[in-house]
C-alpha cells in the first residue's frame, strides 16, 4: 500500500485537529533527522579521506531521506496542508523540535562521528521500539529506518575506536569532543508530556524507557575506546521543546536560504 | 532639499529605464557598503576589548547608513519600485556588485581592521571625487560619507601600526593577512564599461583613477608597520561583475534570513 493511501485510510478527514503531543513527538523524529543530515552534509568535500567523504554523504542522505518521510506524515497529521518541503523550509526557529546537540557544530571529523555514534545508537532503540508502533505508516518508516541506522551506528563505532583508542592527538580530541558533547544527551532521556502522551497512545515508546538499553551499547564501546564519560550535571538542553541554541538560527538561515528566496519554486 | 525632493526633480518620469551602467556604479558602491559593514557587524560582542567592539560596531553602522542611502537611490535610479529594503535583502547574489575583497571571511581582529584600512583609504578618495558628482544626491550622500570614512581609515591605520610594528605574533599575523589580501585589491582598479560610463557622465571617477593617491597613502603606512605587500599577480578576484567568492552565499543567507522569512513585514 501506497505511503498516499494509507494516509487517506488513516486520515480521512483532513480538517479533524490532530494531538498536537502526537505531532510533536513526530517532529521529534523528524527534525532530528534534518538536522542531523544538514550537519553531515556538510561534510560533502570536506572529509579527510575521499571514501569518508562520500560515507557521511550517503549517511547524510540516509537522514534527510528519514526526515522526508517524517516530516510528510507529520504534515499529514497536522491537517493543515503542509507538506515535508513547508515543514522544513518554512519553520522558524521556535517550531523546530530536534534535541539540541544535533544543531552544534560539526566540529572535527572525529567529534562528529561521535556525536553520530550516540544519536545512532539512540536511534537504533527508537526504530525498534516505532516498529511496533500504532501509527502503521511510522512503523513502516521504522523499519524501513533501522537498516540505515545500523549501518551509520557501525561505520560511526569503527571510528570512534580507531580514534579513541588511537594516537595521543585523536585520544586526546575524543576525550575532548566527549566531555563537551556527554551533556547534551541528558536531554534525549527527560521524558515530558509529549514521551507520556506518545506511550499512552502506543504511538511510540517514551524516550527515557531507551537510556537503559542506550547506555548497555555505548559504554562499553566508550571502554574499549579509552574513554570517559564527565560526571553528569543539572545542565539540560531544551531543543525537544524548542528552545535551541545560538548555531540552530544559523543553520536554518543557510538550510533555508534557497527555498526562502523562492518560496514558489518547485523542486 | 530633501532626498526626496531632488529625486523628483532629477527623475520625473520614474518609468524611463536607467542606464544600467550607471545603476551598476551606484550598486557597486551601494554593496560595497553592505557587506562591508555587514562583515564589521560580525564583531559586535566579540571584539578583544570593549571599546573596540563599540567602536566596529559603529563604523559597522556607519557603513550600513552610506550603504541604505547609496542603495535608496540606486532604487529609484532604476524606476522599478524597489526600495533599500528591497535591494539589500530581496536580491540574489549575482545582482550584488561589490568587490570580492569585502564578503570574505573576517578572520582575526588584525586582519578585519587590514582590510578596513585599505578599502576605507580607498573610499576615502572615491568619496572626495564623488562629491563633485553630477549627481546631485550622489554628491550629498558623499560629503557625508567622507566624514565618517576619514575615521575609519585613521582608526583602522593605528591598529595596522600598531599591530603590524608590535609583537612577533602580531606582526607575523598582520604579515599573513597582507599576503591574503592584497591580491584581491587589484580588482578595484581594474577599469571596465562601468567605469568608463561614469567617467564619461561625470556621475564618478574610473577607479582606476584614484590608484595613485591610494598607493601613495597606504604604502608609507604599511611600510612603517612593517608590512610588505606581494607581488602583484594575475590574479582579478570578480564580484564587482556579480560573480562572487564561495563566502558571499553563506553571508548573504545569514544577512537575508530575517527579510526573506517575513517578506512582507514592515521594519
Amino acid at each position: 500500500m501506497s505511503s498516499a493511501a494509507v494516509s487517506e485510510v488513516r486520515n480521512p478527514v483532513q480538517a479533524t485537529p490532530c494531538d498536537p503531543l502526537a505531532l510533536a513527538y513526530m517532529l521529534r523524529i523528524g527534525d532530528a533527522c534534518l538536522i542531523h543530515g544538514q550537519r553531515l552534509a556538510e561534510w560533502c568535500g570536506h572529509a579527510p579521506v575521499l571514501e569518508e567523504d562520500i560515507a557521511l554523504s550517503n549517511i547524510a542522505l540516509d537522514h534527510i531521506g528519514q526526515a522526508r518521510l517524517c516530516l510528510s506524515l507529520a504534515g499529514r497529521l497536522e491537517g493543515r496542508g503542509r507538506d515535508e518541503d513547508d515543514l522544513a523550509y518554512q519553520r522558524a526557529e521556535h517550531e523546530f523540535f530536534n534535541v539540541t546537540m544535533l544543531e552544534l557544530p560539526n566540529g572535527d571529523f572525529g567529534r562528529t562521528l561521535l556525536r553520530c555514534h550516540l544519536w545512532s545508537t539512540f536511534m537504533g532503540g527508537l526504530w525498534q521500539a516505532l516498529a511496533a508502533s500504532s501509527d502503521a505508516e511510522l512503523a513502516a518508516i521504522a523499519v524501513k529506518s533501522q537498516k540505515e541506522c545500523r549501518y551509520h551506528q557501525r561505520h560511526a563505532a569503527d571510528w570512534v575506536l580507531r580514534l579513541g583508542d588511537g594516537t595521543d592527538e585523536s585520544h586526546r580530541r575524543m576525550s575532548q569532543a566527549l566531555i563537551e558533547l556527554w551533556p547534551y544527551t541528558a536531554e534525549w532521556f527527560a521524558d515530558d508530556a509529549v514521551d507520556e502522551a506518545a506511550s499512552r497512545s502506543a504511538i511510540g515508546p517514551s524516550w527515557s524507557s531507551l537510556k537503559a538499553a542506550w547506555l548497555g551499547a555505548v559504554l562499553p564501546l566508550l571502554q574499549e575506546a579509552r574513554l570517559a564519560p564527565p560526571a553528569d550535571t543539572p545542565f539540560r538542553s531544551t531543543g525537544k521543546q524548542g528552545r535551541h541554541s545560538e548555531y540552530m538560527g544559523y543553520l536554518l538561515a543557510e538550510m533555508q536560504s534557497l527555498a526562502r528566496a523562492f518560496p514558489e519554486a518547485v523542486w
